[in-house]
């Protein structure tokens, strides 16, 4: 049979290639009627027999690699906009998209095949290396990045530090002199903010991946391949060790120290170190064991004032 | 008596209209100078007589309906700025006008009055309905978009959504292929953020508001008329009935099913389904009665704590 | 001996100065090999004997000031891109910057020395005072700003307020008519949203500093010198006092009092009036020992349950 596309599991019919990696979707996949379903042995143990398995190892790995068989990155079109406006002392790789309205400022630098969005503004002396892409709206300055490097829309990497301190006139302002480091392959979705440094610099480690509306603060040192969820907020000099996940609006406060494989549940609220492969989770942030217990106590606390005791 | 304009609570003089619909702010309705003010009878019980009482049975609706009579929106003047940049193969419906250095791609059709703002950038194939408003330096892609919707500045709607899976030479991002849907009367604030959908839409329903800087991913499903505060965080798949009310700062999971009609309070994080009518509250959230004992049991307990118990 | 330069604590060498201002960086301290270290006798007692300690009152203030000597803001160079739209309506002030595509439009008033970022949006009737900052990208409309304000990059000044009455045709706006009042020497992070009043107007007081991402409502009134870190999110018309510090990710409802002073620690939800003076922490926020009591309870209560109590 010719597989012609690749469909969700809802809705995968013949001709459809889908997955099956997820055993909560077990009544979708007894249902489904797609032609080709990349599963493992273990979720389809005991289901009736049916043609058009695909059995691997990782199904998800699997479905997405096809996935970009079926589509394929079109190759970006050589074009810079008469209305982008490069500075001449910019200089500007081979192949690359500049769109309508982008500002290119002085000193700046971009790599081959980048493809910079309608208004984008890259401040002097930005660096960007080959194949990013910097989204529409997006704001760079006192930045370094990196190759294969995605920016979204809207998002502001630079700006200004929140350090103050009390003076007899007010709140001062501290110095912001650093930089934003951004390594390949990273990821930054829509409407992210990065502060640039204040002495010394912000860093995102390769391949790491950051969701929409996540804040960075000053002097962040973010390890390579961790993934932060939406509107996660970080602040200032803490240091996330290698492959971190932080789930959805998780805060971590000021100067700590999160290490390699920590794993912070979403909305947690972390206000200690976190050792390096250790979960945790809750506000103040435990150790998830303790906090799931927390909450059942905090439950059977309940039905005993229910009771009157 | 002449009513001149409309004025709040506390300010209204002679000759303005105002309205007391909120038993909080009875010292302000007593000591109120207005001219007029609408009410309804059980808010304004023992209270002393005074001239100038509006009953009616939704005060704060007739308000709302009485405040556009004095303040009609002004109709929108047609023009479509010199340095817009519209691209050829675009369709622009009559009596629209299409703000400086707003961008419409190729393959665009806006319907008629529709205002674009300054710097928004419609990407390739948007389409957009009757009598929009789409704000300043909003950027929008794979969008379809109905009639009478407003969206507020610096929003971006349509970004990739956030799919990952591990893959040995670090993450792979599974593809994204799916559109943001925009049903008719949606609003949007400022500096929010919409993922398209993986395959499969993101939808918003009809008549849904949403506040600023809310996070919505990929394959979401908003109902009608539902109701998203600050900063909301909905993450992807999640399925929201119609008429659900969502407090500021609360954070859904993915993969959940809100029913009908629910309420979220303020700071929430559901983790779980939720079902028609229900309220919940809370990080884990339970039902907003159990919240509430909670938070008194809590507070025995630290009393008993501080006696040395 | 010369002191060329700045530098971290953890990085100064020969020729640079830094400062040791927090205890927990002692052993930073004792490695030190800075020529110069701002600190005080108090930080310092017991430690070995070394030159170059200069003892002041307040290290991290001194540092501040110091810091501005070294690198003094570079002065504006007054220049009105010829890309730039600026209404004939418009005045603006002498020896002003304004940036390639930035917007100024009718009847706008913007003081001497400002400048004005890339493609931002200066909406009609907007008055700016003198020595502003406006970053990229930035969108502000119905707004009076002071003099010396900086607001950084992708923010959203002036959108519609959040206001919903339910109606037989759905949810129906409530008009937003009323300003945004910014005071002097206010500071706005990246990618903020603060709406316009509704009646009446919003008020940042002067001297107060916010963070990125941070979302005001309408008719919020912020004191002077208040301190907002990233990610707050402050509901409409809640009135803040003068000095109120509030911690990331926090949220206040709508139509509380928070009085001068007050210290909310971070990722707090507060529902309830915060008096003078009083620190507040957790959801729903309690007096601060009184969280701390509910944390140590909570986590007693899980021990005696994993006992089998």
């Amino acid at each position: 049979m010719m597989i012609n596309d690749i469909a969700p599991l809802e809705s995968a019919g013949r001709g459809e290639l889908t997955v099956f990696c997820d055993g909560r979707y077990r009544d979708k996949f007894l249902a489904s009627e797609a032609s080709a379903i990349i599963t493992n042995r273990d979720l389809t143990r005991n289901a009736p027999h049916r043609d058009g398995l695909l059995f691997v190892e990782q199904p998800r790995l699997a479905y997405a690699l096809i996935g970009h068989l079926f589509y394929p990155t079109s190759p970006l079109v050589p074009e810079v906009s008469a209305s982008a406006l490069i500075d001449p002392s910019a200089v500007v790789g081979e192949g690359c998209r500049i769109d309508a309205g982008a500002i290119v400022s002085n000193g700046v630098k971009i790599g081959a095949r980048c493809h910079v969005g309608c208004h984008a503004v890259l401040g002097p002396g930005v660096v960007i290396g080959d194949d990013c892409i910097i989204g529409a709206n997006t704001t760079i300055s006192h930045a370094l990045i990196g190759d294969r490097v995605r920016v979204e829309s809207c998002v502001t990497i630079g700006s200004q530090g929140f350090g103050f301190v009390a003076a007899p006139s007010g709140l001062l302002r501290m110095l912001q002199l650093g930089r934003v480091v951004i390594e390949d392959k990273v990821e930054i979705g829509a409407n992210c903010a990065i502060d640039r440094g204040a002495t010394g610099d912000t860093v995102i480690g390769a391949g790491t991946v950051i969701d929409n509306l996540v804040q960075i603060a000053h002097n962040v040192r973010l390890g390579r391949n961790c993934i932060l969820c939406g509107q996660v907020g970080i602040a200032g000099s803490t240091e996330i060790g290698d492959g971190v996940m932080i789930g959805g609006q998780s805060a971590i406060s000021d100067h700590l120290t999160i290490g390699a494989g920590a794993r912070i549940a979403g909305k947690s609220g972390v206000m200690r170190d976190v050792a390096a492969g250790d979960s945790v989770g809750g506000y103040p942030a435990v150790p998830l064991r303790q906090w799931h217990k927390q909450n059942s106590a905090l439950a059977r606390l309940t039905r005993r004032g229910a009771d009157g005791a």
